[in-house]
């Protein structure tokens, strides 16, 4: 199958390989040229513009960074909308972006005849090489079922959460789960530390219990031996907190324990730690 | 062996049956006189006071309420330090208590001759029924190793963490670490009601990946059919981070989520849901 996909970053070039060793054709676009060689190298065909990816794909990937990509891809002078033949093809967004930008793309395919998708993943760059990413889809469910095989190809949590703009909802709950886990992480080893406990054994204790977290499981042995770099990016987690801050807003929820997170990132990346990975968060307390 | 239990509440009586169950001969009180009356019919013996359960047991436990009733049940009048025969013996509180009131029975206990260790649970009346808790331990390790066999009785983790006080310490930091995990599931099922998703995917879908905690597996199927009996009460949670949050002081240490997350559940408190379990906290934005 002819497949298109804009974004090959870490996420995006791992889950365009895993789409190329399931026997698809892959159309490519990268605003940072270089980062498609390897790909092309390896097979995919490299395009100047989004534009001219839709146009020899069927269905249309992307994985960007922030919200203003989305809106350049999609709507911008070369993006996807304005590709000749798009009427038909079905346009899928792997970016966590915003819920509202995603019924526009989705009313705006409606209008070109074409369908679309908003399909956020979890699982960082590991669940991408490994293909086992959770992927939650909002838009038609019809239109889901003919995407879930390609969606089983990259991931392994395959759910379809509702309609347009549910995907994005829906991994917007999964980051305000994430923030308490890694605040109560954080604050616990804080803790332990200043008591003078064992932390290897505290975290051994816990985890058979009552505050065990996936977080603590992947970042605690991380914090641990000091390493800090990003499975996930201290930027891209305000960028999405800022996301669900600003939706719960819009619906007049008041999220404090979020908010309070949101800000102790911020604070972090204030001090230069944005291009760290989450669990750098400790190093607000424990200063290098 | 002859054992004391000073405490015969709803996870004190669990243990107790267990200990029995093992073959040891219970000696018990407790204040409510009333709620030892199954144990006695299943053969323990019950005593008007602390001291006189001291004087007929080798190994005394004590499981009560608030840090007071420890102070009370050892040093009080009729308290176990007063047994004639203390000398040799061993004391063991698996209440959640003050470090420092831990190392004062430490103290007092070596003193007269007697050995004490800090022995606080979690895993909640299931656990405590199913003998599945985990207990953190401290204290001598030596006087720990001989204990080890009683505590496997009524626990699944059972771990040594180290000196007097450091088994309440490693309690604090769990804590700390459930209170991220309470406050990050109520506020994304918060968000994702008000999306207007569909709570039961939402949680299905999360928990494959990083939000996933203890508490969403045991607490979200429990309010999403709106059962907010307790597990584990609001009013014990708030002492817990009580304790928690005035040794983190002690220690010059700004802990901000659990702080947060304490003032959250006294507003719940404050609202008339002290009895209820810790899943009630997203009664503060679904009101009945």
């Amino acid at each position: 199958m002819n497949l298109g996909f804009i974004g090959t970053g870490v996420m995006g070039s791992s889950m365009v390989k895993n789409l190329m060793c399931a026997g698809h054709c892959l159309h490519i676009y990268n605003r940072t040229k270089s980062k498609t060689d390897e790909l092309v190298a390896q097979g995919a065909i490299y395009y100047a513009t989004p534009k001219e990816v839709a146009e020899n794909a069927e269905v249309v990937f992307s994985m960007v960074g922030y919200p203003a990509d989305v809106e350049e891809i999609y709507f911008g002078e070369n993006g996807i909308f304005h590709a000749k033949n798009i009427a038909g093809k079905t346009v899928v967004d792997f970016t966590t972006s915003e819920p509202a930008l995603a019924v526009k793309i989705f009313e705006q395919a409606k209008t070109l005849g074409a369908n679309s998708l908003d399909a956020p993943v979890s699982g960082g760059d590991i669940g991408a090489k490994n293909a086992t990413l959770t992927i939650m889809a909002g838009g038609e469910e019809e239109i889901f079922e003919t995407i879930r095989p390609l969606f089983e190809i990259v991931g392994k949590t395959v759910e379809y959460q509702g309609k347009a703009g549910s995907g994005q909802h829906t991994k917007a709950a999964n980051q305000i789960g994430v923030a308490g886990t890694m605040t109560s992480l954080v604050e616990l080893l804080v803790y332990a530390e200043k008591a003078g406990l064992d932390l290897e054994k505290v975290i051994k204790t816990l985890s058979g219990g009552g505050a065990y977290t996936w977080s603590m499981n992947n970042y605690a042995p991380r914090i641990l031996r000091e390493d800090y770099s990003p499975g996930f990016f201290v930027k891209h987690f305000i960028k999405d907190l800022g996301i669900a801050l600003n939706e719960a807003e819009k619906m007049e929820i008041d999220l404090p324990a979020t908010t309070l997170a949101k800000q102790l990132y911020e604070t972090l990346a204030e001090k230069g730690f944005e291009n760290e990975g989450t669990q750098a968060l400790i190093k607000l307390w424990w200063n290098d």
